[in-house]
């Protein structure tokens, strides 16, 4: 089980920090880490969940340091959890938040204008992080060594090491990188057909969309595709849709609302406060919501029945994570004050990832043979890196580059990448002023390392 | 994969309470949600780092709400994390915490007067609640169908459920109940017998200390013998210990200061932030210290490796869990007043703990055919139900009991017993308050259903 935006890379960044060189940590999407600041209004209302005396305190001071938006946030939250944060919640998590949950995915995809089908808060659980739904689903998918799941190359490893973890196999269809890392039906038709040929029992289809490491977004047609040739094949999705508020040019179509009218076509979808505007990383929480809930073979149970104990082994997922979860889908209204600084405080942190990604782009020029294909979605810019020396490889060039210039990297290896070719994931989130101390050093690192 | 603290049982209540009826929900080991409250100095400190801007708030207007020393705690540990609660940590877990765990353990063991092993920040992992360090280990200790754990019977059914998830075997060994639910080496060498002739390969015994569902409390002689007993056996030792603090009436040893003299037996043990005095489930804390580190047979790898990569695909465990281990290890100094408080505060709740186990007994002797052994220990009384009415059980009766008084406790069948016994487990939590009204309707409804 490899995972390499853990890996070796930032683990050697890790040794040299110790040393005091300045690390910049771009091998994984965690803004806060690289300075983005925390929404106020989460902050403001989970402190008052923390330590219920502060209402007291704000009421009784009369102090601006806290909007009256967030104390009746707070107020209406612990009213609804009537435990606090302290207690354990449902296994699949506090019923008031699977219920916003389900009304932001309505909302979201204009499910009753456009007759939807809607979303069921009991098909909803709450979980630490999108990794922990993934792993679940993929540990229930997989039951025979010869069980497949299809995923994207290149991808976020999180899915290579589960299904490994699981022992099953892993099946890999290919993005096509000239044509902006988009995807094709015909290549998902070769990668079954081929799977097919082995003997392998394909189970699942996993999508990313807005892509990681790629950043590529998908359009209605081409996930219409995906489920009609999931419906053909009788398998189900996984749709990783973490990066769907980091969409910059384009907008985000879910899978949710493609499968309306396909009930034979198993979806999970997963979600999480770490991405997006919120960047809430460390508090680890997420959702998974499932449609056309399959049943399981062997026994007469829905998958839901079977992930609900899967859960109850877990008790529940962390309170304070259900709470983001429940902020970000609930944000403040418009018309508050809490409200307007918080729509500011997003605009803000979308636009200036956009401009970071366009700032890191600019510099790509200026490196003979670097390519970096696509628009720009999720966190993450993938280029190509060719022209690089005999003997070398995209491991080596991370590598020498963390040491060169402090910049941490994962090299395109840890993704899965076409053979022959190399690639680096670097994620556009440090500050403009360190962007532009480093990037002048590594087009001079380029330099020197393209002709050693 | 049954899972009775989380099944049919709290499930009804669950329906119950929809209708309206009040609910006492002593099916699990939830204190908050019971009316515990949690300790003053955590969540002065957790508030601050959700929501810096506080500490202005604080020392601008010098209020007396927060204590001097949960702002020294919070700015110390803003500092030590770099980051903030928003942040993935490394893998394992901060590491300015995982040295405060270390301290613990080593001042908990008086390691140093007794030259013992110091415990090392390097083997200890910070982890979503004990559970999923329980899961970790017992996934990685299982590689073969016929790889199996030997667990106490009574024992809490996360053991029973991850083993049989990982495909693996459940090997009983049985307590003690007439002797206060003891456990002996004899039985030990029985069941290990026993497993023998079914060709089973034993790789671990875990032992829950303090006990669960039994409160039971194991002296140094037994820990050594058990220890002896998996270095005979050359298995490990996975140390279930996270109601450590939940004694009333004796001393607890741990496991780790048993192998010191052995480093042959590889120990794993558990602690969480749920239990003890703090009650904090919902925030999902705890650590995992290895001792002995084992290499793993097919790689040249040591297990640490293992759990290191395992632990990097979920990121981090939630950093507010983190902080309160670090609260937890670390509790404000008693020359403080927030140490006077916080230590009147842990004082009160251990003292309630206690007394309201002693009530819920009293009203056992009320009881016909109820017995109940041992000593107490941990959140849990475990008595026998004798004379029940023939065709009726354990699971029938607390379903009962749950209609006529809407009492939730969980039937023995769910932690396993010995055959032809029943019994129930009741978490010694609520009020008294509560208690005084509940348990008289308690003993008015055991007298009907014996003589039904």
């Amino acid at each position: 089980m490899d995972y390499a935006v853990r890996g070796p890379i930032p683990q050697r960044a890790a040794e040299l920090k110790k040393t005091g060189r300045k690390i910049i940590s771009c091998n994984i999407g965690n803004p806060q880490a690289l300075g983005q600041p925390p929404l106020s209004f989460y902050r403001q209302v989970l402190s008052i969940l923390e330590y219920p005396e502060l209402v007291e305190i704000y009421k009784g001071n009369s102090l601006s340091h806290c909007p009256e938006t967030a104390i009746e946030y707070a107020e209406y939250i612990q009213g609804e959890m009537d435990t606090g944060l302290g207690a354990y919640s449902d296994s699949k998590g506090h019923l008031f938040i699977r219920e916003a949950v389900a009304q932001f995915i309505d909302r979201r995809d204009n499910t009753l204008e456009r007759k939807g089908v809607l979303s069921d808060p009991d098909n909803i659980f709450l979980t630490d992080g999108a990794s922990e739904g993934a792993k679940n689903i993929i540990e229930l998918l997989i039951k025979d060594r010869m069980d497949g799941i299809m995923i994207p190359i290149p991808q976020y490893p999180l899915y290579s090491a589960t299904i490994r973890r699981c022992g099953g196999r892993q099946v890999n269809y290919y993005l096509n990188e000239e044509m902006g890392w988009i995807l094709t039906k015909n290549e998902l038709e070769e990668s079954y057909a081929k799977a097919q040929t082995e003997n392998i029992n394909i189970r699942a289809i996993v999508v990313i969309n807005p892509g990681n490491p790629t950043g590529a977004v998908l359009n209605k047609k081409c996930i219409d595709e995906i489920v009609s040739f999931a419906s053909e094949k009788g398998i189900a999705i996984i749709a990783d849709e973490v990066y769907q508020e980091n969409t910059y040019d384009v907008k985000f179509h879910s899978f949710a609302q493609s499968v309306w009218e396909c009930p034979e076509v198993p979806l999970f979808s997963l979600h999480s406060v770490s991405k997006g505007f919120s960047g809430e990383c460390g508090h680890r929480g997420g959702y998974l919501e499932i449609r056309n809930m399959p049943r399981l073979e062997s026994t007469n149970q829905t998958m839901n029945d079977v992930l609900f104990r899967q859960a109850s082994v877990n008790l529940c997922s962390n309170t304070v994570g259900q709470i983001l979860v429940y902020l970000m889908v609930n944000p403040p209204p418009m018309d508050s004050e809490a409200g307007k600084l918080h729509q500011t405080e997003v605009n803000t942190i979308l636009s200036q990832l956009r401009s970071k990604a366009s700032i890191i782009k600019r510099s790509f020029q200026e490196m003979d043979g670097v390519q970096c294909f696509g628009k720009v979605g999720a966190m993450y810019l993938f280029p190509r890196l060719n022209l690089l020396p005999k003997q070398k490889n995209d491991f080596d060039y991370c590598m020498a580059l963390l040491d060169s210039t402090g910049l941490t990297t994962v090299n395109g290896g840890g993704f899965g990448q076409k053979e022959g070719t190399h690639h680096l994931r670097i994620a556009f989130l440090p500050p403009k002023s360190i962007l532009e101390e480093v990037l002048p050093k590594w087009v001079d690192f380029h330099r020197n390392y393209i002709n050693s």
